[in-house]
């Protein structure tokens, strides 16, 4: 049981968490943070906070647990701006796609609250955004991720894995550099790919519009390119070292399939594409529902 | 309404015209031709088909429309086998994602029927495929696009104008050429990134399955990568100057965004990642339902 939450930036991600934490009764009182003042009015309208404070300092004073669940580019902001006001046992995470970056920012702002501090990712989300986004569902048999520091508070952590084990999330820890390649390619990657296919169309010196000849793959690939343009400009800049890599990996294999197609070479071309759909395929069953 | 209609590959595709005509109406005997013996008692005994015929050559005898609906390498193959045994009156088109080569391969092995070959593409489709995947409404306010040539026999294009229009279908006209550059953009490159994509994390030296950790928009993004491979090496094969085309201009605009990510250029991410988001939420306001 949560005595005091207070969650800064009451979005999808924490504007769920809230709700989650809520509606299985282990929070007592919720106070939402924000810059956006319209937005926390529906937050404690809709009933998912019980208190709205717009300085983050003021915010976290006698709060238990602090979650930071603004933009990747805000989070050292606000760590340098909660610092000094955070309750000597206040356990605080966060909820950005980069860890490692924001493990820096934490050792530059927390001081002696480093260790109470505990990274963290939950692996959901959607193009949508808002507080009227959010769902006590949303984390329900979703992966929450979790960076351990060196000198992690034990306490702290086993906290923050409660807090998300409640929420009906699997919980699992890696290193804050494993978590950033493994999110690069399974999602920062394609997010690249997804915009810069859609501005390739757009800059196509066809006489028609390609768009309206597009079919359902091409909704389905270009999904994520109706992502928020700011949050994923801050996850681009947040994870760059193991996004430019995967994205160097990736153009190696492209012009590895481009260069089959320009010597006509059917065979390894199949074989590039068995071997892919060989895989998704087995993804797809072992990440079924059982 | 159709005679005798002979459907040459009794698939997703050709199954499923088989059935709308059928359900329509629009069509008296149905004689299926393929290679797979099992797959054409299953059309039979489904009522997809009235007759089988494993011989293209003998299946077109007496035939009013012939549609061929196999793999894209197959095609001339099929082409040369029927061109002696057609019927004078006889209309032959194809269902073909790529049109200039199957034009190629029409004008090389057709002689006196080439006017009445009448180049097509519904686009509609999915990763499934076979006569069991079929289905009567497959091509309802889907698009059909018509590619004809110089010498067409305005008879013909008719013919199959009104057959396609019969399943629901929207149909259109275009070149050859710019209907392989729209097929290149919208469709055969974003199945070359998805299966590259794939294959870049199988590739990746990480020591855990990072597919393990991929969430809703990965699998939205790979869902083409699940298609046929054969399928895709012959369209890749077929559509290959046009695909090459759509791959450099693609990796020129990647390169554009990872140099961004290199000098860490905030605007110019946020820039191209806007307007990509624009683009497809227009797009999909515009191919809403009404």
């Amino acid at each position: 049981m949560i005595n005091t939450l207070c969650v800064i930036g009451v979005g999808l991600i924490g504007g769920s968490l809230a709700r989650a934490l809520r509606a299985g009764g282990h929070v007592r009182r919720i106070v939402g943070c924000g810059r956006g003042a319209k937005n926390l009015e529906l937050a404690l309208a809709m009933g998912v906070i019980d208190e709205v404070c717009t300085d983050p300092a003021q915010a976290v004073v006698g709060a238990d647990m602090v979650v930071i669940a603004v933009t990747l580019g805000t989070t050292a902001d606000i760590l340098a701006q909660i610092a000094a006001t955070l309750a000597p046992h206040a356990v605080v995470t966060d909820v950005g796609s980069a860890k490692a970056c924001v493990l820096d920012a934490a050792r530059a702002t927390l001081g002696a609250a480093l260790p109470r501090f505990v990274a963290g990712h939950p692996i959901a989300g959607a193009e949508k955004s808002g507080v009227e986004a959010s769902s006590a569902a949303l984390f329900k048999q979703h992966l929450v991720i979790l960076t351990p520091q060196e000198n992690q508070s034990a306490e702290a952590l086993a906290q923050v894995q409660a807090m998300w084990t409640a929420t009906g999330a699997q919980v699992l820890s890696m290193t804050p550099g494993l978590h950033d390649q493994v999110l690069a390619a399974t999602s920062h990657l394609p997010h690249l790919l997804a915009y810069a296919m859609v501005n390739c169309l757009l800059d196509l010196p066809t006489p028609v519009n390609v768009f309206d000849y597009a079919a359902g793959g091409f909704r389905d690939f270009t999904r994520i390119a109706s992502s928020s343009p700011a949050m994923w400009r801050d996850i681009a800049l947040g994870n760059a070292p193991a996004i430019i890599d995967m994205c160097e990996r990736f153009e190696a294999g492209l012009a590895t399939l481009r260069e089959a197609l320009i010597r006509a070479d059917g065979a390894a071309l199949e074989h590039a594409f068995q071997r892919a759909k060989q895989a998704r395929d087995d993804y797809l069953l072992r990440s079924a529902p059982p």
